[in-house]
């Protein structure tokens, strides 16, 4: 049997694993749930995960340097100024991310009652669906019609 | 500042979090990459991946037991009888995973030139790209325009 034609071709600039290197963790992903679900403070993040704290500190550290999340100062009274999290429009942006993770899990993983959140278009409260479809306007709906093929920065594979 | 309302839900039966225990890790989604590239078979994964032979042996296992790749036999002439990895179907669903990290990764972490990889419907050779479309028709185009609510499955946290 020849050799798959994609061993050919090099993984260095591949954008899916660029993009793992940044979110490619689970406490990165549960910790952008929680700031999704509009929760922004530190302890109050610590609440629905069981992310030990040192991480936390860390994950929101990466995650406010890679641009996900911005810090913005915050004061209650009679204590001292603190800061909460909120998603930046490259964080908003991992929303098919999170979209396509909570689609996949509400096929296969959800109790049989359902998914305990779903995502609805604000502006008219309906559910919304993550969707593949194509430039010549077709809904993809089987997925083994999807191919993978060179794109513009496809570059060959050096053995060393 | 009242507590955010998400922090009374709780998160015990979250398809997102399910979904991360199954393929929320660098490893798992690169092999998942390489096979969906039509790269199948063991040494062949190693090749644009620098995972450690004994990770991948666990990943595929665990890959296999989840029910995202099954083993298929093949032989090559005067060699032992070995296997090679396919998607199943519930692998196959994870299309829209991997196009929504390709196309975050597409906007925000690309080389100039673009992607090295596009995704494309067999039918007519197009791109495919992944939309957000509510059940009222709409095309969501801003991702700010989605919100989360309480699902059929939502559950009262309880403080323990």
């Amino acid at each position: 049997m020849a050799e798959p034609a994609a061993l050919e071709w090099s993984t260095d600039n591949c954008t899916i694993e660029r993009t793992l290197e940044v979110i490619g963790d689970r406490w990165s992903l549960l910790v952008l749930r929680e700031v999704f679900a509009g929760i922004r403070r530190f302890d109050q993040l610590t609440v629905r995960t069981t992310i030990p704290r040192q991480m936390l500190t860390d994950r929101l550290e990466q995650l406010v340097a890679d641009g996900l999340l911005r810090r913005e100062p915050y004061q209650e009274p009679g204590k001292r100024r603190r800061h909460e999290y909120r998603l930046t429009d490259k964080g908003i942006d991992l929303y098919p991310v999170l979209l396509a993770l909570q689609q996949w899990g509400g096929t296969y993983l959800a109790d049989p009652e359902g998914s305990p959140v779903e995502f609805v278009h604000r502006d008219c409260g309906e559910p919304v669906d993550l969707v593949l479809r194509c430039r010549a306007g077709h809904d993809v709906t089987d997925n083994r019609r999807v191919v993978g093929r060179m794109g513009p920065a496809a570059r060959r594979r050096t053995t060393t």
